[in-house]
């Protein structure tokens, strides 16, 4: 499959495309890295990237920012910085994407655990995860038998864990989590919430 | 217990004030009607509405606004609609609220059976839902033992399909649905989402 990779440079993203470029076209697409750029918060990018890639098998997101903040200091500004980057941007990325994908193809969200095990200062990202599992189930009804879309939900990445100094006991290694990427990419579920824990 | 109701003149709102009125004193707060009245899309309104009101013992909110659209065919404009008003509207009821709610007192919201079982046209529906499913159990661990927060989950209502012409055998009474809001209400619960079907 020829797949577009969103968020390649990222931590989850960069053992996506390792795992994924062993048997797949992998086309890395980053925030300023990549072979191709994009704003995921700016519709006109995500519009101007899909035109610049043409017809693809799958579209895989790995990124979208979102606020890290205690509840009571949450900013406006932070509330939108979920909405507006990792939740609607990854919508957008099905609205403009389904013109560009083929048919049979498949769009892969990413979301998370703290949807429904929140931690402190997680609310506004809880939120956005909780948005993005709902969404896939009706984007899901929409799309019928032309296109899957499902979205896989991360726990915490080792390697993200240690880079900020934490217990990393509890949380799995990118390159684990990569496998429920390639799972969702080739199975033939959609309208699912994809749990990492169930493709170690 | 004296409750602010937001949403006290939609079909949810008045039956849910008809319960609760017997043995509460509530504030009935609508868009145009009601003793106050608020524009859940605007957090200077809802600052202006508990400022006029002062403190109270529980805040609950039957409302908010979202559109119904063929995914292929959903603007941006609502998208954002469900975001700024049903979403960001009652997530700002809980951040606003809190300084007037007392120590011990609950927000209650409403996001709905959409978050689960999608049907078309409801994307952006499920994802305000969904946001809010887990907004509540993430804002509960903020809150801590000062406030409850919780989120009643409707199924349609009946009176709401025969208005559109629908069958309605599969939808709940108004009045059926409001044992829910006075159970969220009275109860101990916080950080959950309430499905009304379990309150009948």
């Amino acid at each position: 499959m020829k797949i577009l990779l969103i968020g390649a440079t990222g931590t989850i993203g960069q053992k996506v495309q390792a795992r994924l470029a062993e048997t797949h076209e992998v086309i890395p697409v980053g925030h300023k890295d990549g072979d191709y750029q994009v704003d995921l918060g700016n519709k006109a990018s995500i519009q101007s990237l899909f035109e610049k890639v043409g017809e693809i098998d799958a579209v895989i997101s790995t990124t979208g920012m979102a606020a890290f903040a205690p509840l009571n200091e949450s900013t406006n500004e932070q509330f939108a910085l979920g909405w507006n980057n990792k939740l609607m941007g990854q919508i957008n990325l099905q609205r403009v994407g389904r013109a560009f994908v083929k048919d049979g193809g498949v769009i892969l969200l990413t979301s998370g655990m703290l949807a429904n095990d929140p931690i402190p200062g997680s609310a506004s990202i809880s939120a956005v995860n909780g948005a993005l599992n709902s969404f896939v189930k009706a984007a899901s009804l929409a799309l019928g038998d032309k296109l899957r879309i499902n979205t896989v939900s991360p726990v915490f990445v080792k390697e993200t864990l240690e880079m900020m100094g934490m217990d990393s006991s509890s949380g799995m290694s990118a390159t684990d989590t990569a496998k429920a990427y390639q799972a969702a990419l080739e199975g033939s579920m959609s309208g699912e919430v994809i749990d990492v824990r169930d493709y170690v």
